[in-house]
């Protein structure tokens, strides 16, 4: 929005800039050159800008975007006035010089998403950020009105990360032809089958497939939504060969993108999905792609990289900012979903569990209270856990997790309810009482998350542990409000008692009178557990 | 044993063999040089020696052992004729010669213990070993008298690993002054409160110590028992000062111990205990420290470090060969632990998980049951448990986990069983069916270990896995013997029934007449399943 009719403005004048411009923090700026070009532009014309403001330098590649038009980008993150000139092989895109202001960033910009205090994130003005996130592998490869239907439905959800592909997908439950290619055809041809086979010219982008990817990554940002771009996937069988490009255009591909789509602040780099089921590359192969992308995205979006069941990359790479993994175990207790975090010392997203459906594969059949479930034994140990919706009732259904669409199930609600729950809390949470403990996070002094997962009980005898994690001990004389959390009703009614700590007793302290919290003998209850001060 | 008269004739020659020597393979080939002595020749006197048979040499540091005596320890791998010549900054000790012969190794030598297919661990001879292992921290360090009551009761248990401090280690529950010290005594200071303080001659080692330690290693390797030595502990708080020694000094003790005893087939390399308890290193140090070991042991000996709960090294660093953790989260369930082996590519030892006791702390007090069942869940997740016992009645008691003695717990009755088990099986478990199901593991096609934990039942509908992890898939009308195993009254009977599977039916093949196996509605109840071919 904000930088849009700067855009518009900015168009009219393509000669470059004649008066310096406004972008807002985070926004982007958008260095449009029209010049005749020669016989592909892709690969044969280089374009980098210099942006510099005070010490600050940053180094942008331009892209060529079809029509004689050639465009940097550049998102600005401090305020102030920035200069830039650009550097090109070709006479009409060199030394061409301009300034623009960057100003504060406006209402409903919090910037960039980073990793903050370790295991989480937060926007770049200090918001915190905690990734509630679904799935949409080929949503911007349908029909335009389904990609409308999928914008809505995320608009009313309270998702705010998307797991989606770059690539179209071929498997057994998305077979649509894509409107749109990233490559131009070279030729076709006819297979030993006879049937037709596309040869693809990997030296000549489309630039309307990527305008296209670049309007749906602006259209999730306007609703608050982290684009997680998977970059390569395995679902592809021999149908258009994108999984299986020679590593010279693969790094073309992500230079392109990172050209294009790196000024887009809301961008994450999922450089795969189940990367062990590409039997084309090896891990050295992506080693170099994710290197690639840190190397060359100037900003430092957050990269991981995701594998298929129990299959863990090596995330000590500096590459990734955070492990992004597909494993049911560590969601299975928050324990379990906690010795992540002391593994890797990153921020820790399960990107899938296994998703809410019917269908016949295991891992699309949970049910909406199991993918609740599972949501909540990861958030409760301090790492976040991504939802995938796989309902498929008439054949028409378009089964959100693949193709996006409307919702069908119900865990969404709830996860959008957990997401209010922790924004509520001021610190992110972790667990009070590492390996010990498994039902008791922390928000800091003072503030408890107590989850019963299946356990169905009629009250609870107060208590909580000594130990508080990195924040100071319990001690005795603390007075506690007690809210009782319905995570499946999504209700929270207040305890009518205020409960106060006796003095420690076996690495615990309960109530000084040794009360009871009252539960409704139903699973999946919580207890949000507050200090008066 | 094998080397032991072959060092009494060996030792009347003092001015170096006569004739070629017999030593089998993994045996110990020891040459000792009487030379007059310079003033501390521990740190002035440089001694190697090259030990080559046909293509293959190995440099092996020699050292002083007080009284003008220097030795050179070996040990071949090898058979065939040895050559090898001394190199030393002391004339007299430089450029000695000899052959001996390594000869096959006798019965009840197995070899040096090595990682085996990423996750587990064998003999150099090929034999497959799975680590069970107690904890004795200070044994060494005790009277005589304990220290013997220690090696009868490890020699009635079916222990096969001994996690065991080199220094000596000032702790609550072990306070006792030990006998002999690693270094020599430089001076005696009286502290700030009056109280004698030694000051230690850290450039002198005291060769009676480590003689000592020796003999005890060897003690251990006549009971089958590798001693996994802690080179580095945080149980020192000031009394002696070994785990706040310069990097020089630590380096030149490792070395030292390298040079005594890298030729004691049965060692392992701990490089600590707690190590983010130890205040005075930082991680590069203990990175350093792991660099000089891997860099200077000649025959690759395993090597770990250990930190407390839930505390994480990097195992990744090459210089460990296999991850030695301090965590309940990953036995807690066999998908937990087998979690541990798809993040490390290494096997996994959970060398600390609590035990067994009546102590006051927490991982003190664990059950006989609550022992034997965390230990059940990580072997079921294709990972090993160490034990320990804790048991405090009188206070004369030594507590097996710190000083030694006799057992007083019976859950190491019990992993001796599960050690059987384990070594009747063609092959090391895994899980059969990852993340999915957490009571199957496989130990190969046709092999099945199925454990319900706490779980009671009256009977068990006879199903296993269509997957089988790494081996091939289970089919239809294959027919298995079930044995019923109660774990923890170590009885193993045979079904009266066979079972024949039936087709695969949503991931699952059951048998074709849906028959279940009768169980005694107790906990800790296993079954072992097998294919009859």
């Amino acid at each position: 929005m904000y930088y849009r009719l700067f855009l518009i403005l900015f168009s009219l004048f393509l000669g470059g800039p004649l008066y310096a411009q406004e972008v807002e923090q985070w926004g982007r700026f958008e260095l449009i050159l029209r010049e005749k070009s020669p016989k592909n532009a892709f690969t044969r014309v280089t374009l980098t800008a210099e942006f510099s403001t005070g010490d600050t330098t940053y180094a942008v590649s331009g892209f060529y975007d079809g029509n004689d038009t050639f465009k940097i980008r550049f998102m600005p993150q401090k305020t102030g006035k920035w200069t830039y000139r650009t550097t090109s092989s070709i006479a009409g895109l060199n030394n061409r010089k301009g300034t623009f202001t960057c100003v504060k960033a406006t209402k409903g910009n919090f910037g960039i998403v980073r990793v903050s205090d370790t295991y989480n994130f937060s926007y770049a003005n200090g918001k915190a950020y905690y990734p509630f996130g679904t799935t949409a592998y080929a949503w911007t490869h349908m029909g335009k009105g389904t990609q409308e239907i999928t914008l809505s439905t995320l608009k009313k959800s309270g998702f705010n990360k998307l797991r989606m592909c770059v690539f179209p997908k071929n498997y057994e439950l998305v077979k649509e032809e894509p409107e749109l290619f990233p490559f131009t055809v070279r030729e076709l041809k006819k297979d030993a089958a006879g049937k037709d086979q596309v040869v693809w010219d990997f030296d000549t982008f489309n630039p309307a497939f990527f305008q296209h990817l670049e309007k749906r990554v602006d259209d999730l940002d306007k609703l608050g939504i982290e684009a997680d771009l998977i970059l390569f996937h395995p679902y592809d069988k021999g149908r258009w060969g994108f999984d299986a490009m020679p590593n010279e255009v693969n790094i073309r591909y992500l230079n392109y993108l990172i050209a294009r789509l790196a000024s887009y602040k809301n961008v994450w780099w999922s450089v795969a999905n189940e990367w062990d089921y590409v039997k084309s590359k090896t891990v050295e192969d992506w080693d170099l792609l994710a290197k690639t992308i840190a190397r060359n995205d100037p900003y430092g979006h957050l990269c991981s990289i995701h594998g298929a069941t129990a299959t863990y990359y090596d995330y000590r790479n500096p590459a990734f900012t955070h492990v992004s993994i597909q494993d049911e175990t560590p969601v299975q207790s928050p324990n379990a979903a906690a010795m992540l975090r002391h593994i890797y010392h990153k921020p820790i997203i399960s990107d899938e569990v296994g998703y809410e459906g019917n269908l016949k594969s295991r891992w699309g059949r949970y049910s909406p209270e199991e993918m609740t479930y599972l949501v909540w034994n990861g958030v409760l140990g301090g790492t976040y856990v991504t939802h995938g919706e796989c309902y498929m009732v008439n054949p028409s259904d378009t089964i959100f997790w693949a193709k996006g669409g409307e919702f069908k199930g119900t865990s969404w609600k709830r996860i959008a309810f957990l997401r209010t729950i922790l924004e509520a809390f001021p610190t992110p949470l972790r667990l009070s009482d590492v390996s010990r403990d498994n039902v008791t996070a922390t928000a800091g002094d003072g503030y408890y998350l107590v989850y019963f997962g299946k356990h169905m009980m009629e009250n609870w005898l107060f208590n909580l542990p000594a130990k508080n994690d990195v924040y100071k001990k319990l001690t005795a004389g603390v007075r506690f409000k007690v809210e009782l959390i319905d995570t499946w009703d999504m209700t929270i009614q207040t305890h009518p008692q205020l409960f106060e700590t006796a003095s420690e007793n076996d690495y615990r302290l309960f109530d000084k009178e040794l009360k009871k919290v009252k539960l409704p003998l139903k699973p999946y209850m919580a207890l949000r557990i507050t200090e008066i001060k």
